[in-house]
């Protein structure tokens, strides 16, 4: 008799199940469906409802939110008009693909071009669970610092863009130290096809060329 | 027979049973030890070193610092001549407390003051996990954003004492939105008997208030 009993592996199958359930679907409707991961105020909200406003005559986006406790995400993404849906986790320190397919059933995915799903706020967890996601989206703000992604490489090896968001604070001098070179030179050093987008939501410094890209991903065939 | 398994549980115990030995041999040694959690790039590594040069006359400090990968941050520590151990938990999202068994036995406890726990960057999971230590001391940088106290209430509803790094950003003017009182009250809504220290460990503004309560915590006789 074998007693070992292999948790985590069966814990992941599960998930993986739902999330193989959810690329069908998404596949199915022809929906490409972006996962936003980066720690706590890296800015993912901000940055969700500017893009959802300003690409919004050519992509319909809908929202899956998760987060821990309360729907406060939620009801600003609400404010852009965009459909959303609210997941709390109550506890749990990332998504998983069982509550995307419960979102996923509860978006108008025919009236929708695009899904994107903002994760928990956490560098760690959220990217070693699947969902069923086309593409992982990494977030990382100036201020959280530029050795980041030696120190968590995981989502950056993983992401297929790293958007490096509040880059309007590099404009406001040496109490803000944040080697922009050496973040680009460690990323690729883990991920050398990962597109990289310094951008500033509040001022809209650099999001052209991301709102460029993520159209361009949108309406690719090979995606 | 009973074919429950309580896995969450059993885990958990397990980690009880290490932390719960960490409190005797910290007891033993009458030595207080600190469990620094925040996210990632909130500041931790700065405002320790600043804390451990600036109390040096009064507080003899060892660290256990805790990373997923590399040592960038026991370099620093190094750097303040501080005892400490780097632990690296290859993955795993939070410091456990046999983990922290092997740094308590690697520091040399009897030439020191107070120990200090610099977790791995995560503002959920660490909190979940007692390691032994006498409190929980909480990170949340101005630049996060003043919504995380109730996003994230876990870890504030436990935490001993909030230290609001980054304060000096808040005079950088309207870029940086941050309501202070907002989050002094989300947060004594969960912890009414919370320290909450607003610092700059770059400007040194806040950080003497900060330093006499570590000082009074490590010599108080009721801790």
């Amino acid at each position: 008799m074998n007693k070992t009993v292999k948790i985590g592996r069966k814990i992941l199958s599960a998930n993986e199940e739902y999330a193989q359930r959810n690329r069908e679907l998404l596949k199915q409707k022809n929906l490409p469906c972006l996962n936003f991961i980066s720690s706590p105020g890296s800015g993912k909200t901000t940055l969700l409802c500017k893009t959802i406003n300003d690409v919004k005559d050519k992509l319909r986006i809908g929202v899956i939110e998760g987060d821990i406790e309360t729907d406060i995400d939620a009801e600003k993404i609400r404010a852009t008009a965009a459909p959303v849906i609210q997941i709390n986790t109550e506890g749990a320190c990332h998504l998983a693909a069982a509550q995307i397919a419960r979102g996923l059933n509860a978006l108008p995915l025919d009236k929708l071009d695009m899904v994107c799903i903002e994760n928990v706020g956490n560098l760690v967890c959220p990217s070693a669970f699947e969902l069923g996601e086309t593409a992982k989206i990494a977030l990382l703000s100036v201020p959280e610092g530029d050795d980041k992604p030696a120190k968590y490489p995981a989502l950056f090896a993983k992401a297929h863009a790293l958007l490096i968001t509040k880059a309007d604070l590099l404009e406001l001098g040496p109490q803000i130290q944040f080697d922009m070179e050496k973040v680009i030179q460690d990323v690729r050093k883990i991920n050398k096809n990962i597109r990289i987008f310094p951008v500033s939501a509040t001022t809209g410094k650099g999001m052209s060329d991301w709102y460029q890209w993520l159209v361009e991903f949108a309406t690719a065939v090979d995606r």
